[in-house]
């Protein structure tokens, strides 16, 4: 089963990239779009700022005390890709590994000196993630061999130690590896590190221990907090171990901890993390649209987190906010030619970008980058779109769930379907047996959508939210057809979100909207909005929505506070057009705002 | 004349400590506890840390890079302060000078080797500023010709270079250094420091050129922008020169900046610095209360340019964003017992701060400290307030102008007067003739005293905001009474301030109002306060305020964004107490909020 993750146990289990394909559509496209582009191009800059030459022994070594990651982190992409590259790569890598296991090549000469901040574990866990993929893709090989010899040597090392890494990743990491190997010290070293956690294990730092979930331990936190990537780490690792070790209460304390995070630490977009100083989540309700973080990382991080929680529960509710996270960051974090990412994802820009060549050494979110000093975002993308299709479907002993609509064939035991639509532009998905099988077909009908319907066997009924369960026995050519309500919707926030009071934003679908301003269009500082019902302008495959807005001018007026509550605005009126948020910052640099003043 | 800043030329010639004397009331009171208790405290910390110690030669170096200067503001303020502490603590100083003038314990080995982040020319800069204030109070002595001798190594090693620091104030310390010696390279070097700056004359940083003021001259900006602190003393020094030169495009163009920050990038409480990340302004309209940085030290700066350009050009408005600064950001920067600082002050805090024991690596706003591991603000605070008498009135041909209406005792020729007054907490001054003389007086009205009136010689007449002037000759006992009204009022932010729709905040005369939960008050998370004349208590000299409000329970509410807007809130009815932004936090930790839902 070729899967990034595969529980011994939960609700449901996931099919995989060995039984799922992707066709042309939203994701099929993005997938071999990523395989055949954006894997080459962060190969390229690799070895171009030196992080590939490092393993080679090249002096000085260049790139951040944590880039062998980002090697890692392609090999994991190229894994999942099948990609002809990785064995070149592998061989790269093996070249500095010493005779122990130890693999790094910033600490070589002084191991395990800076826990807080040396990342070597962090490391290690990516590198031990692309080892899986390659095991379950594969089979063993250079890669794998290197990675048995580093997952033993921090086992011998670590075992019986206090401490862990400032990053959390090696836990979901040698999770996986216990899962695909058998091998059941790997399982108990992830127990280890996530136990130790928050005894404390680290130092303190300026940040506070809650930067690296240091604070306190896992299983008595109320809610995800500090770094937002590591933090979404970090407990997907902790409900891999409880997962694998019948721990109920170490799960139901992620499940707790990811409820408030939901209610009150994420953005519309499902982005995560609302500082940009720590790349933390911030306080409850501390959610500004201008200075949202939103790590494409940390949205990443949360998709694993969600589909990992997904498959151990069976509740509807974390496929949908991975479809949200999906839609919004996933597709966002990288340009439509494959070639330029976004690190942070803010909901509003109010000043365009400065267009940069070459390498962004900041992390600001106006405008897409081929490269960063920090480049986790790229590879993530990549590892993570390289392995969408295990996201797709899951099975059950009684039958098959489909949580994310998207062209695709699906395969489970006799049964085969292919699943053709139009969606996120259109609603309805078609679902049609290829071969006959036993069992019941799910398919998830989304939170917003409450007016979707099921045709089947000649019959239309409503489907609520949650699934939409039709059973087989089911012969070739059967066919199920779900009605999705695309209607554009005007969505509020709760009020106790005080950055966005007063304000609305534009949903269709999964997808949320956003007004943008390129070149001499309009500025949007001074807008209002109307709400009413958006019109659609279908173009190119794409919808986009208008809404009514009036435009003000924006000439300066002096102290910005008075006695007077601001009036009606006196701007023109126009029709805005809106596009999906996921295409923002495609047409140069832009201003952009998905909240709209109303 | 005993001041900080003596234009040769301007509208307004500023009276000094030689003849304005604080008398017990708001900022005198504030004044003798910054000599009796801030200046004892600052040197004992400064001690304790090891940075007086680093002059003396003691290994290894403690503290960060700019250590050298905080010594420095701490000998400025002992001199405004005619602190006897002084000739010890410069001789200290003066143990670390080299032959040639050189001067600082970091760079000692390494001169000049770092001008983007080693602060060499600006812990100069202050050094120098001590000396300043050393002549103006007591003339030469050790301590000043420690400063000549670094100011003409200054203006040897630099004059004909290139070159610059990335944190300016040397600027303002040079001219001064010119107005108090009449040495004319001293102006020189000065004005060269501000034409070479932005040509660029430093490197790029990730944080761009703009962190540091040197994306564009300051001839050409626009606006003020990059870390507050360094953009506002620039901005001061490029006042200073422009004054000194007679260079009326340069003063225009930071009178323009002025304006535009003022109207898009300043907060109620006249603090600036809207981001945490690099401490910097921010774009247009971006004021977010709870991640305003509004670090104390701009709020300083802010004042100190203010002044300048009040001098400069004799515009009240420069004066009534001085005293909102002064209110709502410089007496908040300090405890109410003088021993503990804010270094952040943002508007809003939603989770109580964790107190802490001894130095505060961080620079969160949510409670005061009693030192920091980057210490500028205690300093900065007891130099301003060891100072203040030199801000509150000035003088031309015709007359005295008193700006800042607080009790105290002021001379000018002939003439001598008392100001009596319980403002900010009541809106009466008197102003009683002492001794006899020539020339009007004219008394500021802040711009939101829109009722004022002036008693003079048995009349009573209004008197509009700006200045309100009484005519000589004058006779002992002679009597102005000058009637603010202090009715509270409610403030309503313009439109395009994303952060602050919907909501509006209370003043009362000068001074900023905000609700605040100590303990186990009711939390402030979900309120809604009713926009209705605010009831006034008057307790122990203070004047707190109440309104109406609900306030919720704070529950959880799942996903936060939904088909419907808020409703009317379903808290509790309460009457909210106010008390005055400058005293909140003195309680212990709290949650506080200036601009509350309506």
């Amino acid at each position: 089963m070729a899967n990034p993750v595969l529980p011994s146990s939960g609700v449901l289990s996931p099919l995989g990239l060995d039984t799922v394909r992707l066709l042309p559509g939203f994701w099929g496209d993005r997938v071999a779009l990523n395989r055949e582009i954006t894997i080459a191009h962060c190969q390229e800059w690799e070895e171009r700022e030196g992080w590939i030459g490092n393993f080679r022994g090249e002096r000085p070594r260049r790139g951040r005390e944590f880039s062998d990651s980002e090697i890692y982190k392609l090999l994991e992409a190229m894994a999942w890709a099948d990609h002809p590259g990785l064995p070149a790569l592998a061989e790269t890598v093996a070249q500095a590994q010493e005779g122990d296991g130890y693999l790094n090549t910033k600490w070589s000469g002084s191991r395990y000196t800076d826990f807080e901040w040396g990342h070597e574990l962090y490391c290690y866990g990516h590198l031990i993630q692309a080892g899986v993929a390659r095991l379950r893709m594969h089979g063993e090989d250079q890669l794998t061999k290197v990675v048995a010899r580093a997952a033993d040597h921090v086992c011998r090392r670590f075992m019986e130690d206090t401490q862990t890494c400032g990053h959390p990743v090696i836990e979901m990491a040698l999770v996986e590896l216990y899962r695909v190997t058998g091998t059941e010290r790997y399982l108990e070293m992830a127990r280890r590190f996530v136990e130790r956690r928050g005894l404390p294990a680290l130092a303190d730092i300026p940040f506070g221990r809650g930067y690296y979930q240091d604070d306190m331990p896992a299983r008595q936190a109320q809610v995800f907090r500090g770094h937002a990537v590591r933090a979404l780490y970090l407990a997907s690792g902790v409900v891999d171990v409880a997962v694998e070790t019948g721990d109920e209460e170490l799960l139901k304390a992620v499940e707790s901890q990811w409820e408030r995070t939901i209610a009150r630490r994420t953005h519309l977009t499902g982005g995560m993390g609302s500082r940009h100083i720590d790349e933390s989540y911030g306080d409850d309700y501390e959610l500004p649209p201008d200075r949202a973080y939103n790590e494409t990382c940390a949205s990443i991080a949360s998709i694993m987190l969600s589909h990992r929680l997904l498959l151990a529960t069976g509740d509807v509710r974390y496929a949908d906010v991975a479809e949200r996270t999906m839609y919004n960051m996933l597709a966002t974090g990288v340009a439509l030619d494959g070639r330029s990412f976004f690190y942070a994802n803010p909901l509003q820009v109010r000043v365009p970008a400065e267009p940069l060549e070459g390498v962004n050494h900041a992390a600001e979110g106006g405008l897409r980058s081929p490269w960063f000093d920090v480049s986790c975002c790229p590879n993530n993308i990549a590892r993570t779109l390289a392995s969408l299709p295990a996201y797709v479907a899951t099975s059950t002993a009684d039958g098959i769930q489909i949580h994310h609509h998207t062209p695709s064939e699906i395969r489970h035991g006799d049964l085969a379907v292919r699943v053709e639509t139009g969606y996120p532009w259109s609603g309805g998905v078609t679902v049609t047996v290829l071969e006959g099988g036993e069992g019941r077909i799910a398919l998830r009908v989304p939170a917003w959508a409450t007016d979707a319907t099921l045709a089947h066997g000649g019959t239309v009924r409503a489907a609520a939210p949650g699934y939409a369960v039709a059973h087989g026995p089911w012969r070739a050519g059967d066919e199920l057809r779900l009605e999705l309500p695309m209607a554009p919707r005007w969505t509020f926030p709760d009020r106790r979100i005080d950055a966005l009071r007063g304000s609305a934003a534009v949903e269709r679908g999964p997808l949320v909207y956003c007004a943008e301003s390129v070149a001499d269009e309009p500025p949007l500082g001074d807008l209002t909005a109307r709400v009413s019902p958006p019109v659609e302008h279908h173009t190119d495959g794409v919808v986009e929505l208008e809404v009514q807005a009036s435009l003000g001018a924006g000439e300066n007026g002096g102290w910005p506070y008075g006695s007077a509550q601001d009036g009606r605005p006196s701007g023109a009126d126009v029709g805005l057009r809106l596009v999906p948020y996921h295409r923002w910052g495609n047409r140069g640099p832009a201003t952009m705002r998905v909240w709209l003043p109303i």
